[in-house]
């Protein structure tokens, strides 16, 4: 007898058949006695239809309009769910973000919640009603209908888990769990039955798509268990531990993560005094740039050289502006290239364990692929290689690291 | 510097085009200095869309969710007209029914209003912002999302345009105004500059199409100035006056309308005795079928027949309660045709002109129409004659009463 938060995304509510199919596996939770809230996304397609409308009325369209239009998406979903659900003679009750009053900050489009009124969920709970509600949107102080951003409506499931004290927030996707690393890129990939909040942030951050990071946090901060499972499979999935001191049994390193989307930028022969990474960063984030890695080495002679990341699509606007600082510091020059990968190890075990990154290094020497940059976290050890080397780099380390199925069946 | 509030139905904002056309029209109104709030419904096709759905997945979709999906069509709407105004350089703000606080009864996909809260959208007008407003539904006291039923976006309008004294309630549609009669069948109709409310109640209740009854019945009861225009094309279109008791000058009979969607039964042969009317008409509307025309003429021997009119979509569920009733009154049989049609002529003027009828009378015998029903109302006398027949006698009328264009022109 729990309380579940069960999210689905677009994919899961995709078409009338898969609605039909969530309101089936919904009812079999009721049927079982548990009490169950729902976070539904749009039905898939529908977000980008309305947005491409959007583009049609307005060149830059209005923040405030464009929540009042692609709220639409999930009103349409939870409408449709609930009849399906009575439909099968499990009594539903839908509300969108502003009749559940998921508060938020005015920030159109990529709103922040602030409150969450349960009495009205509660209410319906004990009446034995599955609760229905529209993923990624909100309500203003002043009443205006506000959306998360995309992906919000992991957020959203999170956030009613928390406001509720649910026993689990389950995230319903197309995939039945989070993996060791992209079984696409390596046959051998694990799906992982646990994983801590920590390893689940790198791994999110790096490129694992399943979770939205801010999700992640969220639960992490509020410590709502969260699980990973397929929507029309079977499967205990992935949970999320909140426990992650645990450490008994923990393996070194839970996942390899990797990311194409980046590009790197380096401005050469700078001044080595103090001040300089924020006269380079300053301008570079004034421009809306996010930048992910930050390098800086010793320098030598008074001058350094200083590199970053950002995100791939940001790379020529990136330079044009790192040119411009270049200028005004008098530095040798700059330098970039958006041919890169970045291939991470993460895992909580390697707080205890020495010897992590050599043995990463070790690997990818092997395989004769240089290592352009390199970056350390307390938790993860991420590498910029050659973009060509990243499906073998990814290989190699799963192996490295006894990460593959066979290695675990066989010391089983 | 008036204030109107205009309506925009689903046609005249059926496709991004036409809503970039709405966004002209009303820009046009703001820069001649007019303060305009405007209704909007659901881009054409859109209802079916989302009803399609709905009757997927339930048989007998929930009023509550068909009302949470629905009203997502005018939320489209409302965005992306703000958005086409805004791209104008013309501010503008939407309101869902919810957000501008139409109350309503909770009677989902009928709901009736009982309040609008205007005070944010004086803020808006005064502050030069042109209001948007979802038509077609509310919101009732525990926050559920209500609807006013098909055409409710027509009531929409009025009800506004009556909580803001504004100066007149426009109707853009896809016809220019209110006709003498349909000119699809009379080609000399006449657009009438200006029609009184009872002239166009009837009008309307007797299948003139161009505005729902109900919005012309509120507008009646609140003296809202009514006026029908074309969505797209320029011109004064009909104005619906309150003042209607100012009978000078008024023509004998504004229009002829017609309706075919009726059918007609008859119980023979009943004992002509008190509270028979009741016992056959109470099964009638316990079924849920609506009755129009009701005839009894003074019986003989004791027995009386009994005629009335349903719509055509409930002739034989009519005819099936109906030989019940028989039978339990031990009436003669019942009778009942769907081959009639009913056309009638309307006009205040007639209150103070005698002989009307018998010209209508003289002017159908003179064409040989048989008349099957006959019945009266101050400002109309309607005849239920043949289907065949219909346009015949419409055109025949038409000229009877002078309303032919080419008529007037030579009188001018």
């Amino acid at each position: 007898m729990a309380l579940y938060v069960q999210k689905y995304g677009g994919t899961s509510v995709g078409s009338v058949e898969r609605i039909r199919g969530v309101a089936d596996k919904v009812k079999g939770f009721r049927d079982n006695g548990h009490d169950v809230v729902v976070v539904v996304s749009a039905m898939s397609g529908e977000t980008n239809r309305l947005i491409g409308l959007a583009s049609e009325m307005q060149d830059q369209p209005d923040p405030r309009e464009m929540d009042v239009l692609v709220s639409t998406g999930e009103q349409v979903t939870i409408a449709l769910l609930c009849m399906a659900l009575k439909e099968r003679g499990c009594d539903a009750r839908s509300y969108t973000g502003g009749q559940v009053k998921i508060r938020t900050d005015s920030s159109h489009m990529k709103a922040r919640i602030q409150d969450i009124d349960v009495e009205n969920m509660r209410a319906d709970l004990t009446r034995g009603r599955v609760v229905v509600v529209a993923g990624f949107q909100g309500v203003d102080e002043q009443g205006n209908i506000t959306t998360l951003g995309r992906g919000g409506s992991d957020t959203t499931g999170v956030a009613l888990a928390a406001a509720l004290s649910a026993d689990e927030c389950q995230i319903y996707t197309d995939v039945d769990g989070v993996y060791t690393t992209d079984p696409r890129v390596v046959e051998g990939a694990r799906r992982l039955d646990v994983i801590t909040f920590e390893e689940m942030l790198e791994m999110a951050s790096l490129g694992s798509k399943v979770l939205q990071i801010r999700a992640v946090e969220f639960a992490g901060k509020y410590k709502v268990p969260l699980r990973v499972l397929h929507s029309f499979q079977d499967g205990p999935g992935t949970l999320i531990n909140i426990e992650s001191d645990n450490k008994m049994e923990q393996p070194v390193i839970s996942g390899i993560a990797f990311n194409r989307d980046e590009a790197k930028l380096t401005i050469t022969g700078v001044p080595d005094i103090p001040g300089v990474a924020s006269k380079i960063l300053s301008p570079i984030s004034a421009a809306n740039i996010e930048v992910d890695m930050i390098l800086q080495n010793i320098g030598a002679g008074g001058l350094t050289d200083f590199t970053f990341t950002v995100h791939r699509n940001d790379f020529s606007k990136a330079q044009t502006v790192l040119e411009k600082v270049a200028k005004e510091l008098g530095a040798n020059g700059t330098e970039g290239a958006d041919n890169i990968a970045k291939v991470s190890i993460v895992g909580v075990g390697m707080r205890s364990h020495a010897g992590v990154a050599s043995t990463m290094f070790d690997c990818l020497a092997e395989e004769n692929i240089n290592i352009q940059m390199i970056s350390t976290s307390e938790i993860k050890v991420s590498v910029v290689i050659a973009e060509k080397y990243l499906e073998l780099a990814v290989r190699a380390l799963h192996s490295a690291f006894d990460l593959d199925q066979q290695a675990v069946e066989e010391s089983m």
